[in-house]
């Protein structure tokens, strides 16, 4: 399920970049399957729970994937959210050259590679490292929407298609808060500290 | 942790309609509550997870109520992100009297209050009517946002107002879709039936 995503992310800013239809089509085919993993693994999650009995730490292991198979089914989602603003933009001028909106998307796709592999592999310093780059994604999409802002104030013509742009770098930063949710649920289950909303002292 | 989330909603709505910073800053502290909430439920559902050994139909309530936890506590974070837009609209020439969005808003707001209370009261007739909803609250959506464009090109130098005011119809289409988890987990919850992604053959 986890490949499914990051394939999924990957592949909705490539059909942006590259105009491809074809790419796009292949995200909205991936997201069935990847709702179908949704209610498979929430129902292993019960079954475990109601056959196994399992204490401590599989019981923590268990609540984590049951949270983190949320957050990787709205990942899906936000991938079909970013096809669907490309499929728009592919019949309409381009705004200016898409530089900062891959930029971003690389960030928030090596964000959700380790959030994955941290929880796979047990990786607390991996999780910390994926916590530490929600800043950097929060700054780009402040630069891509306040540069798109001006675009649109010098030729308002092209109005429609910089929204569309702003809604992607809105959708990518959504995936990384996704990541960085696996992130802590992975903190948690391996250190048993509960970083969210940082009410602990330090992380 | 219901009540704090729909008195955020409603709060954030009326803070950006009636220009008011106090009301804004009380959604920012309301914010802080439902964030301890969510740490201290997930908590509870862990202890009662491994201390009673519920099972069936207990087993399922405490799945339910890890998920809607999450739910909750996104829906408190997209609040926040409400009055961040209305703070920073507060100070800038109105774009057009607010009749859409408080209607929007009300539309919303209805979804979570029937969510929790199908919840509450385990009310499966109740659950589907916020199923329903779901379409209303799309298409205000998108008429807010095509009206709002138009505006934009008719005099640019109101766009980031505007955008401000599109990212609220988006914040709001996102806590009904909260609302919309809610209420399928309540189905499945009552009935048994998985009502996501529509895999059943019919609701």
């Amino acid at each position: 399920m986890g490949s499914l995503v990051e394939s999924g992310v990957h592949q909705s800013v490539l059909a942006l970049v590259e105009n491809s239809e074809e790419l796009a089509q292949q995200v909205l085919r991936n997201e069935d399957r990847i709702n179908r993993f949704e209610v498979e693994i929430d129902e292993m999650a019960v079954r475990l729970l109601a056959l196994q009995q399992p204490m401590a730490r599989d019981l923590r292991l268990i609540t984590a994937a049951i949270k983190i198979n949320t957050d990787l089914e709205r990942m899906g989602d936000l991938a079909v959210n970013i096809v669907e603003r490309s499929i728009a933009l592919m019949h309409r001028p381009r705004v200016k050259p898409l530089i900062d909106i891959p930029q971003m998307a690389r960030t928030v796709e090596s964000m959700v590679r380790k959030s994955l592999d941290a929880f796979v592999k047990r990786e607390p310093e991996l999780a910390r490292s994926v916590l530490l780059s929600d800043d950097v994604v929060d700054r780009l999409r402040d630069s891509i929407h306040n540069e798109l802002v001006e675009f649109m104030q010098n030729d308002p013509s092209i109005i429609p298609q910089a929204i569309d742009l702003i809604l992607v770098a809105r959708h990518l930063e959504r995936i990384a808060d996704h990541a960085t949710n696996i992130a802590e649920d992975t903190l948690f289950l391996v250190k048993g500290i509960d970083v969210r909303h940082h009410l602990e002292p330090n992380i």
